[in-house]
């Protein structure tokens, strides 16, 4: 392990800090292995049942790390692009929520990962930019996820200015769910971890997992899908329990099946 | 029929209404067929323009009908999401526009339906809301709609917190087209479909027809798809008789060919 | 040449100019086709680096013109939306950045035109609208673009009404980027222009190819050509270049390759 990325648990929550801010938390190769490792473990841990991805000190991430991208080959690009996609999707794919917690600027790969991740809380100082344009290398990985969470014409200036939005307009823009002060951003985001860990963890992870299924199947497709996903959930012991504590006014127990 | 759904025509406009207020317009079995046949009685009537689809009491719908929801088996859900999907697919199919008129509160299925609408207007009492994680059934099918109205993040908030959004936020996020004071709902329903009832309805209904026949192809097959269809439709009476009107100043009499 | 449109160069900069306000920049078969060839002389000039589309007169673009849509037969109908679509293709195909300059009314093709560049500017005085279904003729292919820029409900209430946007409605329903007051529109383009101007031909280019190239696919393949498109950037001497100019703190000098 590289030390640059950080996990704590705190209950039901786990917490995947971006801990290298003296270089601005660069999504190095080792960090974003390190990433990686960490959302795997949170796969396996059942317990968990949000996940914070925040980082240290005043920028969330300003994207790759430059240094590892001047005079390498072909497969050495791979291989990072690679582990880039790898850690997009393992956001993606865990059951567990992931909340990305914008502190400061988040750029490139960086603006990647917010968009990537299932929610957003940026704080009133964060600020979002695709700037590769502007040192020869197109933000062409992140623009996959930007187009797809802000649209066309958006996204598209975005990538060809470089220039950054501030977090007022990301809330606008869908790239973020809310924008807080600073000072609450730690409770905003931990608010919203608590209200997902009151579900049913089954239910949330099989709900997260369609989610990503259906959305890019034509709507006949997504509906064949959505039913099929919806009427096996109505068989699972949490749906009967749910429904009958709601129906009996009182809280529900879960049983995780 | 059951008579838990209400069937009015008002010239040019048909009215259907969820008229089961005591359940706060449950989306039964029973009822969504109802829907589905009155859906498919207009689809019948080309004297019909558009049509509103209103609610009884004061919430819109909550869903399907949690009394139909509990120690089912299999083929019992899948009947009840089948159907589900064939109500909101027939809201798409038929020729004429629907509009819903959202008094009230629309949760799970039933702010599916408002997301299904071709058009939707908003009292400002009204909200949002796909709850089901609550009671341990993610709202799956319901995420079908909602996800394609309101962008991801948003939709994913919706989905993982089961938290309600008010009307203007609707607006704001395009799930409904227009909020309005509810003294004011039914007569902005009503310019809405009137406005929409001065057009050919061969014209109306080519155009929805072909509006969600070309919204889940890549672009390239979406225009090959809508020229064809354009040029058809200009080799129509009323393309001939429209244009002709407007180059000569004057209102045009549609013949519906 | 039909005169109809113009082209100047100014620096890096071209500007193709619909210049046939007595007719509202109709877009007749001679306008869209000598659009079509100065958007291919553009693309055959690498020292143009961006285009901004603009149109003489207080009208941007009334669309079709109506004189060429009546009592002809289904040959002339396609040949006419094809050489449209070949229009707005051309636009998205170039390497080089569309800009719309947008002083007026767009309403149907030219709605579709601006829905259709990468970027646009609107006036605000601008506003935008797809009448078609009025005179019996639906915008069909202005839909393609329409629904891609806006959204279901939105581009529905649009295409079933024929009701114009404003300005400030176009930019907060993401159709335009950004709204001026009319004595600023040129100054707003020329300058977004020139940020554009100021970057690598080479990257821009791959990017703008790039953007419509994965908007269209799934993520998952989305990423897969993402991913070897940023690769192949990489191993290119402008990325070389800027990527060593930011480290050194100078101004990059790029080759274009």
């Amino acid at each position: 392990m590289s030390g640059h990325v950080a996990f704590e648990r705190d209950g039901p929550l786990g917490v995947i800090t971006l801990n290298r801010p003296e270089k601005r938390n660069a999504l190095s190769l080792a960090l974003m292995r390190e990433v990686i490792a960490c959302l795997e473990a949170v796969e396996r841990s059942p317990e968990i049942r949000a996940v914070v991805l925040a980082a240290a000190g005043s920028v969330f991430s300003a994207g790759h790390d430059l240094q590892e991208m001047v005079d390498r080959d072909l497969a050495a690009y791979r291989e990072l692009f690679d582990a880039c996609t790898r850690m997009m999707e393992a956001v993606q794919r865990i059951p567990q929520p992931v909340i990305a917690k914008v502190q400061g600027m988040a750029t490139a790969a960086g603006c990647q990962l917010v968009a990537t991740c299932d929610l957003a809380v940026a704080a009133e100082s964060a600020s979002f930019a695709t700037p590769g344009v502007r040192i020869g290398l197109f933000c062409t990985t992140p623009m996959v996820a930007l187009t797809r969470a802000i649209g066309r014409k958006r996204a598209m200036r975005m990538l060809l200015t470089g220039q950054p939005i501030d977090a007022r307009t990301a809330a606008d823009w869908g790239l973020v769910n809310e924008v807080v002060p600073a000072e609450r951003l730690d409770a905003a985001c931990r608010d919203l971890a608590a209200r997902i860990a009151q579900a049913s963890p089954l239910v949330t992870g099989l709900g997260k997992q369609a989610f990503y299924a259906q959305i890019d199947l034509d709507q006949e497709k997504a509906y064949a899908y959505a039913r099929e996903v919806m009427s096996m959930n109505a068989l699972a012991g949490d749906a009967h329990e749910g429904i009958t504590a709601f129906l009996e006014k009182r809280e529900p127990c879960w049983k995780g099946r």
